[in-house]
């Protein structure tokens, strides 16, 4: 979300994907940089954002306000009939408020439900939903989430009607064997060599909670996983994640 | 949207309205105050805003973004099932860019057609449609747009499917004789008493233009149409207006 014409490229290869399609965007850059405008501190820990209940409204602001209606509004410029969500519209993502132990993240969810029967009803009406990562506890409170889990877990859940394929658009062409080389990208990765490039340390830092995620949502039920740059959504470029 | 206990007492009544319902919310108050902390200025004409781009986007974000997602996760906690939405979702409201003569007003829309058949897909579904007053132009720009004019839109456009009643929730009981005694409440409007009362320069400055709205919402389909406070939505007190 952080690089217009990334955006654009990406967002011309999604309104020429074929089938139904589900996005899900962050845009964490934005919000940090809102938040320093209305001098609201940003603090991280463990990568992860704090989230206190002024840095939420930025949140909600920023990825269920202005990120997601203008990809919403390019969307349908480009012909595809797309629809934003949060996770508390239709109450597609039920999230739990993060333990404050061992560590207070503030107003920070983790996903406890997904209500397919919403995205069925969108997807079998030619709508191409566009999820941010903001849910609800279904209690009136607004939870910031992580988008990634958000993309695992929206995929996880469609793959009990629909053959599911994830993909995660990356600033890099997919899993590098070399981060410093992008000749080195690792076209195939499977469960096996996973615990390979584990046992090795080749994986850093960011990608790690990724792949994470990956294997969790191959494990229950996605059938393929790609990672890698816009083209990876109209070509069979990037790395291929399989169990 | 301004009052928060106003609000509550307003989210009651709707969850506990028996049959279909879509609201419109505006939230102008908010807007001029986080621009305000952006340092944008608010300029108004005719007692409406002018949207720059930098205005359209702070309008985005608290009316598509903070004070929607509030809304519906709110509505969400007292059962009622929410589904937030701008006019560029699912290609709600399409409107055109307001000319620039005489004035301009910058990135305001006028409602050219809207997509009941999103709404019926809802509707049909057990959802509560809950709009702001964001539309786009259905090639990739938004736009602000009169919150009371949206309303009367959604509701003339749903009066070709459904039986079709109209609420507009005010800070005060609803049309009255003398300002300044709420007793002087006027039960009922008509064409007829609408032109005399038009006639006795009776109806004051912000009434005006939503009276307009309301004829021209009776006169184009729409059943009835109540103006009030809160408890017009479940009892049958506030100005009833008929042709």
């Amino acid at each position: 979300m952080d690089d217009p014409e990334f955006l654009r490229e990406i967002l011309g290869h999604i309104s020429s994907m074929p089938g139904k399609k589900v996005i899900v965007h962050g845009g964490g850059k934005h919000a940090t940089e809102l938040a320093g405008k209305l001098q609201i501190e940003t603090h991280m820990h463990l990568g992860r954002r704090i989230t206190s209940l002024e840095m939420l409204n930025v949140a909600v602001m920023v990825y269920a306000g202005l990120l997601n209606k203008q990809l919403v509004a390019q969307l349908q410029g480009l012909g595809c009939n797309a629809l934003g969500l949060s996770g508390a519209d239709g109450n597609l993502i039920r999230s739990r408020k993060r333990d404050p132990e061992p560590f207070d993240y503030g107003y920070a969810g983790d996903v406890e439900e997904v209500n397919v029967s919403l995205l069925e009803l969108l997807l079998d009406s030619g709508i191409t939903p566009v999820c941010c990562a903001i849910s609800h506890n279904a209690s009136g409170i607004l939870l910031n989430t992580n988008a990634d889990t958000v993309a695992a877990s929206l995929a996880i859940a469609l793959s009990s009607t629909y053959d599911t394929r994830l993909y995660y658009c990356l600033d890099m062409p997919g899993i590098l064997q070399d981060l410093n080389d992008p000749n080195s990208l690792v076209k195939k990765i499977n469960s096996e060599t996973y615990r390979q490039m584990l046992n090795r340390g080749i994986l850093k830092d960011g990608i790690l909670p990724k792949l994470q995620n990956c294997f969790g949502a191959l494990e229950k039920g996605v059938g393929q996983v790609y990672l890698g740059d816009a083209t990876i959504l109209t070509t069979s470029s990037g790395t291929l994640l399989e169990l």
